[in-house]
């Protein structure tokens, strides 16, 4: 049976624009690359009137209706009121709602309070779906032959319940199908438009690709269908192949991890110890790779140096050097990248320093301007330069992917 | 009258979350700042039924429709046949749309294929609204008292049609109206429940306030409608006042601005340097600080000292006083303030030390357990303790959220 799926998300935020509706779009994701098809989405304000006719909507159009948001402790979370109402049944405390929330404060010493326990009025009659992420519980009920899931908007709330809860009885719910397996290849170094010139003509049977934008990278997500697991995933394997023969070294990932996550195991499986002397960067390439447990192994030590004066005091920059190529040099990095990697005896020392913007820039040097060095036994010393566009946000963000993928490609035999 | 404005996006792109739906966020965005209220918006794959539903749906609870996408040359672009069939009339040639194609293709030295000419099959009767900006001409037709706005879903052409024909349109449908007014309103300290209890009772006519939890801060948007714009506007800021009251310093920003933002402000008026010594956040608070353009000014040096040698080696942190009291401890992050201020030769110095997670926990300190410590002439040397919850990340961010609290809180003589 096919599931018609519809997804409601709830909240002012989102109908005013202030936020990215990122349960929307992760559900698309994760449901796509299941193989189902989500048929309908609607986004309602909080308010009353509104939910409900979304409610009613989805039961005439929907199997499976999954909504977001609206189950907080403040008066304008108004989803388990307004589904009681659509089910025609009082609220009423549901006490395994309330265990499980004085449970969650427990843990960090809290007891429950008036306002916590709001949370726990659910319709008569629905079942609870345990929140082990937070304390607004889910639930869910059925009416006019549909389902409907209720979840927290808190989006690593809303994530985990969905793979707790709804993924595995939408999974149950359809049967006599096609097995599906899925894959994410994750890519840095080429425009998406380079990317699918590159990859013309793989389309085969069986196989669907989908180009997703994640500045500055470009993921592609495969799937495969089969008559058999099995079937579905040596497909997956072989063009997973394919993909990585066109592409190279540009592929960084295909488990999911991130390039910080994929330097990281490169460094621990080498044996080998890494230090950062960041000026235009600002700590962002310290900060990713400091985000993968386990880090303090191979990651020694950072240097922020947005001064002439600490690149010469701490990392030993020489001044003549600074006042002759300027601090935004390829002399300059090369030598924070020794500086660095000399002051914590490490085996890697990477030195970034370029015109972030948006003031700063000039002729010779305009902003996106951005030289990256690298001080290795196996790659010595070397350096190269950058231009970038975008704002000062992105010129951060892809000069720390660059400066990943630096420190990736010399296990790679490229530098 | 009041204006019920639905949205209808389409595209298979949506529907998979490969593409963030941007059409919608900037139209919500300038709805609302302009005073409309989007009541609901919904999405729909390239499918002629779900787009059809979405119509029939969307011309019962709405008066104004404004519908993205579909509209090109290709056979997955369906809206104008469905737009068509929903009002029971034929497709035909539209002459006007022909030679708005025609004008637009004779600028680039192209001339009008078949293909382009399907573009210009409109339902009969409805009105052309000429596309300026590409070749797929829009349109509008009016069905059961609501008037709907067929705009191309490529971003630039929506938005400039919008600009051109929707809101204008829409702003003379309003008679009598309200003026409207909003705020932002950015806390950072009390979880969401406990700022809805400090608030409780403050609700008034002509005020509109809804909570958006954004880890972790905790945001109010603030609406005030009035008979005109002054009104609207003493409204606003006399219950931002009140707010402000209630809140106290956990207030950080009326105005948009990040807390980093916030913080550099502050740092700016007064003169004053910072520089920053991190263990557990990474680089992070460095990040933040130079987020913000002009940063250079006050931020002088961050040093992300990870391993116990590097705290003692640049900082200066006394070896007997890491074996005495360990990295996380009081003593440590206060030495580290005050080595980091002495090596830079900044006004402050910040310096934070805890466990991340998720290993590196004990029963004494358990992951979580973060010191932050500060070393100002105004605050003198000093530190806090505290503990939180949640995954790397989180602990990472809101620890360095503590951190920029901690040095505003300087200016606001609470240190």
């Amino acid at each position: 049976m096919c599931v018609r799926i519809e997804i409601i998300t709830t909240g002012d935020e989102l109908m005013s624009g202030l936020t990215q509706d990122s349960n929307f779009s992760w559900s698309g994701d994760v449901l796509t690359s299941r193989g189902f098809t989500v048929e309908f989405h609607t986004t309602v304000g909080d308010y009353r009137d509104d939910i409900s006719s979304a409610l009613v909507v989805a039961s005439e159009r929907a199997d499976a209706v999954i909504v977001s948001g609206g189950l907080g402790p403040t008066p304008d979370d108004l989803t388990a009121e307004v589904a009681a109402e659509f089910s025609g049944v009082p609220l009423e405390l549901n006490m395994r709602a309330v265990s499980s929330i004085e449970e969650r404060l427990s843990k960090r010493g809290r007891v429950l309070t008036d306002i916590n326990r709001k949370q726990a009025f659910l319709p008569r009659g629905s079942r609870v779906l345990v929140n082990h992420w937070g304390t607004a519980p889910g639930f869910s009920i059925e009416k006019g032959g549909a389902v409907f899931y209720f979840l927290p908007g808190v989006p690593k709330e809303f994530r985990a319940m969905m793979d707790e809860y709804v993924l595995p009885e939408l999974e149950r719910k359809r049967t006599g199908r096609k097995k599906v397996r899925s894959m994410l290849i994750k890519t840095f170094g080429l425009p998406e438009s380079e990317v699918a010139v590159r990859l013309e003509g793989i389309e085969r049977e069986g196989i669907r690709l989908g180009y997703r934008a994640h500045f500055p990278e470009v993921h592609l997500r495969v799937t495969a269908s089969g008559d058999t697991g099995e079937e579905a995933g040596k497909l997956i394997e072989g063009f997973a192949g394919d993909v990585r023969s066109r592409l190279g070294s540009y592929v960084f990932s295909t488990e999911g991890e991130t390039m910080e996550e994929a330097a990281g195991m490169l460094l621990r499986r080498h044996g080998m110890t890494l230090a950062a002397a960041e000026s235009c960067t600002g700590g962002l390439i310290a900060h990713r790779i400091t985000n993968v447990p386990g880090s303090s192994d191979y990651f020694l030590e950072g240097v922020i140096s947005y001064s002439n004066e600490s690149k010469e005091k701490i990392l030993g920059v020489p001044r003549d050097m600074l006042i002759e190529y300027g601090a935004v040099s390829a002399p300059v990095v090369e030598a924070m990248a020794s500086g660095v990697r000399r002051l914590s005896d490490a085996d890697i020392g990477v030195g970034v320093s370029g015109i972030a913007g948006p003031g700063g820039g000039t002729p010779e040097k305009p902003v996106g301007t951005v030289f990256i060095g690298m001080d290795s036994d196996k790659g010595g010393v070397r350096s190269e330069k950058f231009l970038f566009h975008g704002t000062r946000e992105e010129i951060k963000l892809v000069t720390s992917s660059h400066a990943l993928s630096f420190i990736m490609q010399i296990f790679l035999n490229k530098v």
